[in-house]
């Protein structure tokens, strides 16, 4: 066999936190189950044991939970199962189902209502203001779900008390709630979170465990409560085109990922790694756009600075400030090389003001 | 690490080609590329390798190449590519699109219309058929697209004038040729074949190669040779929810699969087994339903042989025959394990007439 | 005003049941109203009046009726109205939405599961055949709904027995029954029919009575016997663009359709006339492809007299039978000029064999 | 026949502009008319003629006309015809595909991309920066159509320098341009406007005119400029159920509006009514929340007259001001009586401040 590595980019990437592969101990577990013969589509050992793993996280034992790819297929199955053609999805309109997926949602046939977002949170607030600018029925397609994501898409965690007031409406209003977990690991890990997994089922009706931006090679974890919800859900995932012949990999991977606390671990890590990073930028004098709460870091930096960190690093400049300033943003992972973030680190004290 | 192996299993499974994970050598890229930091959503590098690996094969460099994780995506998301709101798909009662996806392509909106199969084929005669029946516009929906599977559902082949004879038909009456190649390789490496996949390329205007049942842990491979459907085909699949961060491992495994013949050797032991447990069939005084053209076996077998063979194997019982025969489907692959193929064989002499 | 009648066409039509206008008193009816001031969208007295008459002659209060512009928005309405979007929809071949609304339940996402039709009519047998076809699951789509037409669309219609059977079938199979009303006021004015329309109530879940092929300019009323399903139906309706602003107009016909029988008295005229051809033909001395039930004549005359014909009407040939013979279908309605008649069926006589 | 005429309303509405029924020349027209026999499904004569008419209105016999029968249907067809599943419409959020279709066209798979309404409409920089918003390809749906209402949504219209901006922005940009006629009769007879009929149709890709705003009993024009868009779009009015079997009526309605003039005169009458309106409102004192031009009034009044008004009036409170002001809507029509207008002003009067 060639060597098949490609030679180590000459820039290290703080662009996502999906550049690397999988967890090693993932890897390894895809190694020794390899030839083991499973029943396909899901119905295999390793997705048997995964479910097992995640619902006692969970605390319960009544809860579906299945294996979809991505985190656009786990927000299009999730939302096309809980609606009827002519309902709407609430969603702040930084959302990811609003700006990264291509309208999946209206694919399926559904109104996504937007709502500016609070720190890139709904409050119940803002969702009272879109059920009161749509009431006008027959005409407007009614709300019938309400979509958010933690971590939100700008790295800000909710609270107990916020998810807790969003529920507490829901159920007055009857509506659905769901929420998009690509990185509700390090929204649990944060040091703003007061809430557990358990929490989280307890105050939603359906929300997805995203395994692909925390150690795996791919795979999302969706939990429904509901069992109405639940009951046919499978149906969904395979029209979809995401019913994975070989859906024992996410089994294996998931299996990993919450035998222990790997999971946390993980995410704990990434956090850890946005906090080394946040702490050197104000330390060298530099404000944050935002609070780091997760393992996202959105800094305002001085052009010529970005510049220099543009020599060796890649990263989105999310916002230019003028002629001088741009504010930054900053992925860490469970993968971030501790050595190339000391390194980013040096020369942002090197312009410390 | 616990142990997380299951048990194999007690009985030896011919059910599918997906009961294993992948092949070693994929699994062995996996890991040795796991680390490097790659650019998601298919601009990485082992995408590109890959890309670059299987237009050798074709033979040509101007043509879409694009992953997608299963083969109902691969279907989905072709065939709504090609069709505007008001077209519909022409394809056997027998197809996978017809049987076995869950309404997937009802679901994005287009009407299928069925033809009785011929040995699993469309043929000139039956695509006509269709168009005659389907004239009265605007009131029916536009057949704009031919489906047919190569290996078809039933495991026979298409021969190069067949599938010439379908592609000049199409070109006549403006139709499009989708091939859906989940078993493109037990094709391609049939005793029964005369083709090349860059004859498939020539003769169609779209087609898929799959690695799911051919060695790889998921992802199929889309040819798109039409420049107008290439151009924004990753729409689609994002759309679809089939556009993965890490689509490096499908990038890591094709890469593999097509470096040099390894998707073709894995192919014809999956058909040399196949053939084995059909001479065996034969020499034992049984009748198979039809020919064995590539890795499925349709035997005729007597109820009580039925019944000793599942003691230690499982398979699909297709159709039974009265109280005493009944048609068994065996399927093989790469991984079918030799000591077991000879194990079910001596059962099968053991009951010789 | 310029004089707008386009001459009487030289040929008179025997081609379908919607080339006249509206009957007078519908008409008449429309013009008194013109000028009274009524709410949009369906909330006029007329449509309040409408209903009443309606719900009169169904001998029940509480079931939901709605007006929609055409058959095919009435099918494809109530179709995604009863299906989730995995559920699939079971229909004759020969059924309209099969064969005549351009894939419109296709475009709404749902796969309809075709059954070869038994004199255009489904029968517990075939529907269970359906069932037992589509059982794997969720690799299929689910059956959930049963849709018939009745009258069929080759003129049949059912009998109280049929009905009940399949209903029965329906309910223990946990499907819906839905009933294509397009000329449902021939089938219960029909000599073979022994039911009313509080039958096909008790005996469907939803079902719709045809304005356009009897009387009215445009409209057909959708009966939905489930509160669930009724609840929101109106969004549907809106969602399809199908709700008209002045759906006063669809009101004031319905209110007079079924103010008191003026419905049934234009379909028994319909019927009639098709029984006078009917009888010429057979007095002739030709056969008829089936007996008629309904408005439809299906008769096989010899290639020459068909060819006469064709100098003063117009109609289908729907079939040729050999050189010498083809079938025709003449379709009848409220509005058929009785001379007109007279005179086919002259012509008929004359070639009397 | 029972008298069916409901008695006149107590309160006179200015609700709307489609409380009334037809104007006497379409329905005098339709009664004529009534008995000849035509071809069902669009190939009758009085559409025939009333394209064209319509063509001659537009100077050119090249484009394709379609008659559908409400505004949602025209806008959800004419969007489903222009784009493929992965593009998105730009409109103002107060647009009526936006904010009254109840997401219909979403429900037909398209992402709506909301831009904010400069007095209800687009303006070249807005369309801009909503291009500048939606570039991250492929996770963004591609904007490839702009919707424009004229007259819009809160009455104002564009101006040719205004239309021929957005028009040259779209072929820059390679967008589709289609503007929503609803009120296009009010648009073109507006003291504002300084377009015809031509000037539309050379300034966009696809338009409306709309009938059931301005005479007619129900029936929209779409007028298909682009040749591609045209040659299918019979298939997508039957697919989406719009395909009326006795079109006729909408030929009938539209041959009479464009024969000559008559469309343009009712318009200009409605557009007199609001002036009328709007000049008693501002003589008396009080302020117009938009200077009026066309059929809609948008007035600030004392709650005390609003009050006073809603003893003889209907209309819509469009928003509260505090406690002691109110913006009422107040739309006029063809049929407005013009009694009662003077009745209405005569209470505005009497509260002169």
């Amino acid at each position: 066999m060639p060597d098949v590595t490609h030679p180590i980019k000459e820039k290290y990437s703080f662009l996502d936190d999906y550049s690397e592969g999988a967890h090693p101990q993932l890897l390894e577990a895809l190694i020794t189950s390899n030839h083991t013969q499973e029943t396909g589509y899901g119905n295999d050992r390793y997705s048997a044991e995964a479910k097992r793993n995640i619902r006692a996280h969970l605390g319960r034992d009544d809860v579906g939970v299945f294996f979809v790819p991505s985190g656009t297929s786990a927000n299009a199955i999730s939302i096309a199962a809980c609606l009827r053609p002519h309902e709407a999805v609430i969603a702040a309109s930084s959302g990811h189902i609003v700006t990264r997926e291509t309208g999946a949602v209206e694919a399926s046939g559904h109104k996504i209502i937007n709502v500016p977002p609070t720190n890139g949170k709904l409050t119940p607030e803002t969702i009272t203001k879109a059920l009161d600018d749509n009431w006008h029925f027959p005409h407007m397609a009614k709300p019938r779900l309400v979509y958010i994501s933690n971590a939100t898409e700008v790295g800000t965690v909710y609270s107990k008390e916020e998810l807790s007031a969003i529920k507490t409406l829901c159920e007055i209003k009857g509506l659905l709630l769901f929420m998009d977990g690509a990185r509700i690991g390090a929204a649990l890990t944060s040091t703003k979170n007061d809430m557990t997994l358990a929490d989280i089922l307890e105050l939603t009706d359906i929300f997805w465990i995203g395994g692909t931006k925390n150690g795996a090679l791919l795979g999302e974890a969706v939990i429904v409560k509901h069992p109405g919800l639940a009951e046919d859900f499978e149906f969904y995932i395979k029209q979809h085109g995401s019913l994975l012949a070989k859906s024992r990999i996410m089994g294996v991977e998931f299996a990993e990922l919450f035998r222990d606390n790997l999971y946390y671990d993980l995410a704990r890590r990434a956090n850890g790694a946005a906090e080394k990073l946040s702490r050197c930028i104000v330390g060298a004098g530099y404000a944050l756009r935002a609070e780091t709460e997760t393992n996202q870091v959105f800094a305002i930096l001085p052009t010529d600075l970005v510049q220099e960190l543009q020599k060796d690093f890649t990263f989105y400049v999310w916002e230019k400030c003028g002629e001088d300033w741009a504010v930054v943003r900053l992925l860490t992972t469970w993968a971030t090389d501790v050595g190339q973030l000391e390194k980013f680190n040096q020369t942002v004290l090197s312009w410390a003001q």
